[in-house]
């Protein structure tokens, strides 16, 4: 990368407050960045990160007042001017398959837009269809009559079984796996367990980002869907029949049981763990390791195990912290009521 | 799928309440079903479930009663039932591998049993042996000597490492590893870990099922055990040296420490962690998330973290509700306290 | 296996004590043993096991009294003359790939060391290079400008993305995904999240193992480290951007979120959730299922979630117990006030 402040102003639609002729040669970040880098504040609320990083130029949100000692753009959006500089300063950032590999197995009925790439030993199935621009890396498996949206980018080793519809611009992360058995039996009288089978499918819907190792089960009948847009981390369980809505954003390990909803905006913190069939509204946030045992309402904020509304949580951590000393009092009540007796 | 209701019924053994002349074109969940579907009711105690959907016949427990708007097929088992109407109305319904795909690298002495399903890129090693009827898919990893029963399904991207045995109508789902290294070190003096050789394998026994991602160790010496029937959920971790019993319940991101036994028939909710060394009884069930740090008996419920008996459990998250007021009621004490001491 | 215990002796330069003739044919575990085995036993504490055992001759720590009923071979450090025994007596225990596969698709710039093992269908990209002596299983995937050192075993199915830096000595079991994009978004007005580009990389220090279905994601910028020599069990998620310190041990489905620290010598039980942003100290431990929130000191032992110090965690936890009997005692001191009021 080389550019002037001013040419990278120009380039995101910026206000150049400073010098237009420092010369950019990397991007960074705010801590890590060193002389000729660009770097970026996305929190208005952070202005001293300005003159502290080693960065020569910061992009930084239009409403950011202050003078700093060195060249600023504002822009309306930081976070997207980050990533529309990153493609343009670093084409081809990520190396993702170009072309159809001579070692794909690709069913001759299979549809394969335009520009697709495909690496080497990827498995295709009859009635599989993957969409213009989208990217699947060596060793994944696309099952029987699965539709794969346009501009996706499937990372190794990703199962996606039969029939499951993928949407457009979805990233799924190495080694996940979409479209698996539910987890379903009926329990006999002689104790043992006859599989229920899963005639159901999966939807994951436009923008969708999946982590590694993830798992999506198909549903019993009709599908489990991931909503547009939601954003779910590495090591999630997602079991069948489970309704995500939009935008959501599920952190790492967490699991959401059978039948399960959770409405849009939802933010699920790390190792959180949600029952079968309840119902979780819109807006709705969950500390690392809540376990969620019931519905809540919009915009319910929860911690705990067994959960409870953030302010019930807190209010018990602290009784808690508080508890052998509510013993040594009540102990000193008993010792003087006893004396109040005689 | 194209039936008349008096075929299903027969086909099934069932008693048919109703029209004869009904035609079926499809099967769905009650909930999920449209006029032309068949439906079933597993649970003898939602009669209501039979009017309100919009299936055109129902199958149901032998033993339910009441009138019904639709033609019902009475059946002993209606859960094996509508295992069977599905093979038979969708034969073919997962489209496994048939086969042995010409890409498949396969060690000249490994043995291959009859009507065996391997699909494309899939690596068997020397010794190893898999039996008749079984499927294996892309991108699996069939280790040196490892045998493979018959009837069984290996979804794509798994690993079984070398010496594994694994027994009949064994179903694994994508990702999952089977074999690894049991995880054990011995500390040095400076704080360094020496890795302890794992020289034992895995006995995964007939008509288990194993989720996507669930990761199975082999033993220190001698062997890992998954007992007869017992069903995994995704993402579940058995440590080394664990021994499940026949027709347990293990659902997803649980984890069981290594050397730790479970008896027969236990059910262990969501992200249940057992402690290493600790021995579970026959028949104990365990809710999501609960820790269980010690041994129990049999049929013991368990809840919490720590574990404890579920009542108990219940009686504390009880008292921890009440603990804020349980704080004024000392408070008042206090005061009276110290009035009648003056 | 064939050996004389006086052999065996002086293979390890150890102390035999009894007769030098027993013949040994292999070696197992204390309790698994049986006649003509060979055992271990590392725990001076625990010299009963020597004589309950039915091996033939135990080697035990150079300090161990007593007397016993079989011959016994005194070393400095029975796990490394275990590790050493093993090695000797089977040799190729674990059948890693030899040779390069024909089917290897190696990219024409990769630099392979001498004596490289690489499986059937392994993908090394554009720039990557494997050091000597280094195993690569099939359905690996080794992204562009990767660099994997020596001595190294990779099993089946791991992804290892581009530009990421393992170093020698480095075991990975199957499924594990390294350098996958970290977890950060940017939320807008609209609700909607735009991902922001994780420019970042892995760096794996010598000497370190990584169980099954482990995901390590890349930094956002800079590099997510796991330190020298450190072990991670199966099913553990490390966020970008995370700095885990020397021979750290962290079990089965732990994680650790976002740009937090972990000192050295730290061991994390099972399960247990460590949030963003955290420092926790050298030689740091925690409970199963413990739920991190804040930086800790070295040394600090940790239960509980929230997470506390131990002796505090052990308080709560006998007070938590006590709770029902304390309402009783309450309730008793409001009647005795009662009636002293009267």
């Amino acid at each position: 990368m080389q550019a002037k402040t001013k040419d990278i102003a120009k380039f995101v639609n910026g206000e150049l407050v400073g010098s237009g002729e420092v010369l950019i040669k990397g991007i960074n970040g705010v801590n890590e960045a060193r002389e000729g880098d660009l770097a970026f504040v996305l929190n208005p609320q952070r202005p001293e990160l300005i003159n502290s990083t080693k960065a020569s130029c910061v992009v930084v949100p239009r409403n950011l007042k202050g003078d700093f000692d060195k060249p600023i753009i504002k822009v309306d959006n930081p976070s997207i001017a980050f990533s529309r500089i990153i493609d343009f300063a670093m084409p081809g950032r990520i190396p993702h398959p170009k072309g159809v590999h001579a070692s794909a197995v690709i069913a001759k009925d299979a549809l394969i837009g335009k520009n697709v790439g495909i690496g080497p030993y990827v498995v295709v199935e009859s009635g599989a269809s993957i969409g213009d621009n989208t990217a699947i890396y060596s060793f994944c498996y696309i099952g029987k009559n699965t539709n794969i949206g346009r501009g996706c980018i499937i990372y190794p080793n990703v199962t996606i079984r039969e029939e499951v519809t993928i949407g457009n611009g979805v990233i799924v992360h190495p080694g996940s796996v979409i479209g698996s058995d539910g987890f379903g039996y009926d329990i006999q009288k002689d104790g043992t367990q006859v599989k229920i089978p899963q005639l159901g499918t999966v939807v994951i819907e436009d923008d969708v980002e999946i982590g590694s190792c993830v798992t999506i089960d198909r549903a019993r009948f009709n599908k489990t869907v991931i909503g547009h847009g939601s954003k779910i981390d590495n090591l999630v369980q997602i079991a069948h029949n489970v309704i995500i809505g939009k935008d959501c954003v599920i952190a790492g390990q967490s699991g959401i049981s059978g039948s399960s909803e959770l409405g849009r905006n939802c933010i699920l913190g790390g190792q959180v763990g949600v029952s079968d069939h309840v119902k979780i509204g819109n807006f709705v946030m969950a500390g690392a390791k809540t376990g969620i045992h019931k519905s809540y309402p919009d915009k319910t904020v929860l911690f705990g195990y067994p959960s409870k509304p953030i302010d019930k949580a807190r209010e018990q951590i602290a009784s808690l912290g508080l508890l052998p000393k509510l013993f040594e009092r009540v102990r000193a009540l008993e010792a003087k009521i006893k004396e109040l007796e005689k």
